[in-house]
């Protein structure tokens, strides 16, 4: 890995920064998620774990290889329209070993598509283990053998529920290794709501208090735009929500997942572009890599006109909707 | 409400039951946290991290090499006064692949010392990606290759903020798996009161309601003192909201974290063996690892000392302080 501690993962100034730049080049607000189920890869991928190396290889070994093969192939096929990919790391850590060398792999395969990486692993604990997690996502860890360089993601989610000063170890690596954060504020599962919507004593709900927190946490905006390294991970499938939670947030980039499988609607969501087009990410992983062949078709045929479709959904809204034109009239 | 022995859902096979046999047999409600830092590893590890194999090592290998090596020498030190070893995953996912790999080294010696591992990751996400930490942690995940089997943790942590349908394919897995899961319900850092002791609109504070969740995927207990799957995480550094979190999760072991360097102290914690000495744990690593050696001693003696005092300040209480009279007087 490359990744120069400090200067950011690509050495192009703060995640905010690079991201506006993406966006609007590519004319594509959407991220694309990577969730790999090693029993349902593409075809191609799965014979690429079976390998032609002598000796017989691990089953572990041999599913990292067809995750590998297989999130390179998606990458390939609808990483043009997109801006960054969002690795779930559960879907790579159920590998061990192999799968974080598949993980590795997929960013690498990332970056060389000029995409970003968004790791999502939802990451939070008390502030000395924060910062050892910021080690491995965007930082790097000394030890007597020389520093050792984490995962170079260019952003990250992470869980709040610790509160503000387990936060605060995770924010300080991200601005230093010019990366983002994505906080976790409303969920896109079905019950999100039973915790994440109870009304306060104080009023206003959970998720309300830690936009706050994340508003709170957002410091100088980084991008032309005023987008900052602290984003809110805010669900597709709560449209209610959103345009009190974006209020609150007004700096921050909303990465909005459970468009597709989960229920969500890109044409709920145009309140979240309020800051320009790079002011919401909207995320899609199973409506890309699993849309269905047409007749005599290829499974990447099928994903690059999926991703393709939303984009241009997702652009509709973002790139001269609601937001473009408040942009425009600042 | 009792269960005897072999009426739980997997018997004695279950988490419950297994820790109630350890509790026993060694006198100790004390858990070896490890969360190995490179740069502060004991002085035969680092050297071990140098190896002699022929060859330039990438740091990240030599490293790993010296964590494993740490982690087996605290263990064989500390162990004997404890009955499970806590690994802090983020200590390990900060040296990639190979930090997995010592991961899995470390796992296997705490086995091969008859002591549980409690996998700590505070993992939690949607539904699907939840089943997938589940496949990582206790489980196993289906592939073409065969199947590949996850970390094999006795119990794992895990955090509630997606809500209940987010946990519950935690909680399914770690039964199927004969494991057992503790939720976050109070963490131990000195901000964790800013969101979990918030009261909520409708009584309580949000602690108190992650509690009731908690009690309420408990299910049937699996151990003869009536424990059940489904643990808590309690910091031990907050004694004053103990007892309620107790009342509300009376069959749920809870794991206090926070002993020691973090400021909790264990006579402050009487009241959470209300169900007998395997009711709750203890858990210590750097007052443990990182006990000062006496002039001349080495570091294993000042950490099997440190233990061995933790472990007899917590039976004092656990085993034959308040909880020990109920459950003698049920």
């Amino acid at each position: 890995m490359s990744v120069a501690p400090g200067q950011g993962p690509v050495g192009l100034g703060s995640f905010a920064g690079r991201l506006e730049r993406l966006v609007h080049a590519r004319q594509s607000s959407l991220v694309l998620g990577l969730d790999p189920d090693p029993d349902r890869l593409w075809t191609g991928a799965r014979d690429a774990g079976r390998g032609v190396a002598p000796g017989p290889r691990s089953p572990a070994a041999s599913a990292a290889l067809a995750v590998a093969a297989h999130c390179r192939a998606v990458i390939a096929a609808a990483g043009a329209a997109c801006v960054a990919v969002k690795p779930q790391l559960a879907c790579f850590e159920r590998l061990g070993a192999p799968g974080w060398e598949a993980l590795e792999a997929t960013c690498d395969a990332a970056r060389g598509a000029g995409l970003l990486v968004l790791a999502d692993g939802k990451r939070g604990d008390v502030p000395v283990t924060a910062a050892a997690y910021a080690q491995a996502l965007v930082g790097s860890v000394p030890t007597p053998y020389g520093p050792v360089a984490g995962l170079g993601a260019d952003a990250f989610t992470a869980n709040p529920l610790l509160g503000r000063d387990a936060l605060e170890p995770l924010v300080r690596a991200a601005r230093e290794a010019g990366a983002g954060v994505f906080i976790l504020v409303r969920s896109s599962n079905p019950g999100a709501g039973e915790l994440q919507d109870r009304p306060l004593a104080s009023g206003g709900t959970l998720a309300e208090a830690l936009a706050r927190v994340v508003a709170d946490l957002g410091g100088t905006p980084e991008s032309p735009s005023g987008l900052g390294a602290v984003g809110a991970v805010v669900g597709a499938t709560a449209p209610a929500q959103l345009a009190r939670l974006r209020a609150l947030m007004p700096h921050s980039v909303l990465l909005l997942p459970g468009i597709g499988a989960q229920g969500g609607r890109i044409e709920d969501l145009a309140v979240a572009w309020s800051r320009g087009p790079a002011s919401a990410l909207v995320s899609a992983s199973r409506s890309i890599a699993g849309a269905a062949p047409e007749p005599g078709g290829s499974e990447a045929d099928a994903a690059r006109r999926a991703a393709e479709e939303l984009r241009a959904a997702a652009w509709s809204l973002a790139g001269r909707g609601a937001g473009g034109d408040k942009i425009a009239a600042q």
